[in-house]
């Protein structure tokens, strides 16, 4: 039928990542290759973003990878990057654990500012940044969302 | 036995959500009578936070409540705000997606620019901010947590 | 401290429901009264929509209900309507199978006609209407949302 | 004993979404040459309807696939197209949302105008348009199934 | 508000049945004294289905209850009568079993004989009758729903 | 170690039923041959049954299959057909929404006929029938299993 | 309606294990005044077998208590005593491990010994002793069902 | 690396079990050559129990299996030898329905008999006998456990 | 029948929480007056172990509390301190990652040291420590658990 | 693209245990020859923590292993190294069961030693031994985590 290869989202990732390591290529360099933000372009190597034809080809030939996975990233994904509905892995339960511990809180207080609505986790960007501290270096994350008011009709 | 009135978190909870309605004071308020952060206020308020006596003699007084409540907000609670473990609220189901959706790249983030470890959920602040926007206004949450690196011995 | 009765959404759910029986009030009529869609109507009653003043106001009115209630009506609910992760209910299951069996087809004709992004359940409106045939009557429900593109930053 | 090669209804998707993308088939295109619904044509693509032998034929010639494949088409699934109770992508999601946010209004407003019943969602159709709009286009989803009464004897 | 008692279908269950076993009536004479078949007139009062307001009357007069529990009786319910999503019950847990067992089988077959389809719950009758054998007798349960065949379009 | 081909009774029940679609063979025929009941056949080459050494010959001559699937037919199951604890596909699911709805009903009815007891799903049969009706055929199946009385000791 | 208070099954069981525990009486002492083997009436007390009324009427004499509670005692349970369908009470556990980790190894020698078939947990009795040994006293369990041999048609 | 072919505890359940009916080989035999209990026997076939090095190597000369079996036989297993956490196979499934309706008698006549702890499943034996009886034979299963009383310190 | 009040373990470990915190009791204290250990205590509070008469009514006493405080306490109870089984509290959930991440070394390092077999939960004794350290004080837990060998018989 | 084999963390871990066993390596051997303790060693060799580099070469140079098995140790992992939410294995499911029964205890004792807070999991570190005793060898672990004080903002 046809003789290119198919590449699926998690065979790309696979393979963007080993030849990530092997060049030493950072996010942050991969990110200004194709004109992104690292974070964007992170979650577009783990299989959960769709980039577009330009942006595909800059990062296979950065990467020195196949046409096939240029191909691979401009496909939109099922997206949900965890197998388990509640993550074991200690970096990424944290989240879990935030969502539980203060997510009435986060609903308070959104409702309280905007009133009855969400943020939008589409229109939506973060930013993750490394703060230097005597005590101990620090997370900072910074989520951005549009606020979308809940619609009455 | 004991005379004075057993006030659960969930009851504290509902009696101070309900002054502060009545009182029309905004968590900005009360955080700032109590001096502490609004967010964290807001947990504390939620069953999420462990007031000091001060504190909490504050926060009741303000609101005109029992101090029965005060005793309630100074112990330490069985933290989790949410009654599923997927949860259903769409605003709040939102942070479970992020997790869902970016979780793998927050790791790869995280561990590129400080090595393996995590970020820390309890020596961790939140910020909640309105960002005004010509499109729609957004939220701005900062999550703030030392990065703990994992031990190796 | 308060002698206002104060009514959670499932009570206020129940007295309306009960009222609008005796009252023989159709959804149809209360909306008219309130000036707003029969099935968001309908969705406020069930404690999934948040009235604002008036609307509460002329409810409580037209079903001759306590004041209470109108309170309630305008709080900002914790959504999410159902008691299983999974609804056994026979007419609520078929929306559960019609998004198991078609959840996929959705995805790639609504990526086929827009791209990537989804349609906002926020930002978003439901027609229910009845057709009427030879064959039997039909039940068409109209899903009104507005396309959130992906974020790329 | 049999030389033909057995392709099972995940390999039939999978290798007709290639060739609908190499030969840039829309599923309107498809959906015409078979002449059926671009919804169903999308939903038997997907695996989850059953072709007849001669939709099936024209699909494979209009795509330039194997005949097994046509076989494949024409089988009775099990129906069933995502991999978890809840799903996780976040277009797919929002109709479990609004399942869970809207069910018991649908349930309210069908027994108001049909009775006791339930819409069939298997003598059921489905419209996907895109409806344009200055704010952004939106998403109409039309789902249009028979009510069936339920029994009584 | 309003001086009628509501009673809930669980209360309505309990108090039928309390009534039926001092009266010593069995489902057959309720069922004949309401002219309806005795399975569908059990899972009525088991809250699982609507009965009439004729219906109801003579039910709540033949077992010398309240008229509240007439009204109870002529609610659509929520369906659903089990507490867990895998019965315990022995007695329940075999039709759980059979469906695991047979599942696959009857699938098959009801294909065979009819086409893509299935059997309907809602236009469906159920029978269970006692066979007499001298290895002991034998529950016979005929359960007849019409044949829905899967809808193209 | 041995020449012969292990056959799981996954590969046995794809190779007849990829046999039985060639030869187009009934459930009927198959049944016929071997001597037994249709839905017992089907439930054996489902995989879900253990027949005897005559029965798996004449079923693989039948079917021009090799001498290996017969052992396969002959093995004792690991019983349990379906994927998933609650099913997803629409016939199958139908049974277990009988289950949920008519379980508390079928429940009291044989206790009422027969007493403290289950109905056997081991010393069990079914039967599967078409029934012609001008509203649309419909489905038929008899369950009959013996009722074994809770012992006492 | 009717004075006689209506006992339900869990609380007929606290009742009588109160009781049982005042008056220091034994199961072994009350299956001995009911004429019954202890197992069966623990089983009984705890709510998950029937008494006949000649039974239940001398438990409630020898333990003082109200006749409603021999009513209870002979209603047909819902039966499954335990909270959650994975045990965490240790002692009950580990009949939950003994399944898990032996499970395989009794279903092969069952059908090893007596063909295909089950053993009946209906037409089944159970013995609970104390063996005494020099290292240490030991729990022996006798399970004796029926063998139910699958049947074929 | 090394030549020596690796053998999964799996692999070596299935190799074994095909030999053993190759061999027609019982668990009784086996477990003579061995000099074991049929019961422990299978289920170190099953894969659940750690074999000497004598038995291992008695095992695979009995069924002229490879010596990589022998030394999979001596690794310690990963124990659990069940794919679901409630099993569907109605053999299996009966010991969870004796946990379910049963379990709270058990631990009351432990505790009864033996004071706080539990009955050990790891200094443990069981069991497995046939009973001729003129109304159809019956399974006898012993299970023999140590009594650990619960430590106070 | 019986006017001593009953508690329930919930409610006495409430009781005790009260007096212990109104009398400024720590758990060493509490422990010290009866005699144990004060993790061992600790779980009787909660509600995880039981108590010995002698033990009872020193504690009851020391906090001035109900004799019906200290019947409940020597009551055997359903262990199983948690609400859900994996849990939301971050104390807690430490615990169950701990096992998550290190379960497997746990599991190797102890079939190293000892052969096949497992710690005992139940002739078990933990101590928790504080070791003060520059850095940040740090929770040193001990569990000392019996090791029993996998019985081969 | 590349010609060096990916060695997945499972595959390096069951290479790495081979040849441990092959050479007859304890974990205390192979931890002296890295210069680590044992319990880290054999959590790194099970996939739960990130060897350095020199770390990582000393141990495939100690079990003559190839070079990619080293990459494999320096990845850092995704942790969690059991199957299942609940394991099953007798071994690793103890400590499921204490944190189940002594959860609330510990959290009770940490907080009133240290107030509120918790142990951590990432600043910890645990120690296996083996402690003789005449009446059965103990196994005791030590585990010794830092405190980290709940944030307060």
């Amino acid at each position: 039928m046809n003789s290119k290869e198919i590449v699926t989202k998690e065979m790309a990732t696979e393979r963007i990542l080993l030849a990530k390591k092997e060049k030493n290529a950072t996010f942050d360099e991969i990110a200004e290759a194709i004109g992104r933000h690292p974070v964007w372009t992170a979650s577009a190597i783990m299989g959960q973003a769709t980039m577009g034809e330009a942006e595909a080809k800059k990062l296979v030939e950065l990467l020195d990878l196949d046409e096939s996975i240029a191909d691979s990233l401009q496909e939109i994904p099922y997206r949900g990057s965890l197998d388990e509905s509640i993550p074991v892995d200690p970096l990424i339960y944290r989240f879990y654990e935030i969502m539980q511990v203060y997510g009435t809180s986060m609903k308070s207080i959104i409702h309280e500012k905007f009133g009855d609505g969400i943020m939008s986790a589409i229109d939506f960007t973060m930013d993750i940044d490394k703060k230097e501290h005597p005590d101990g270096d620090r997370v900072v994350i910074t989520m951005d969302g549009k606020f979308l008011p809940t619609k009455k009709w």
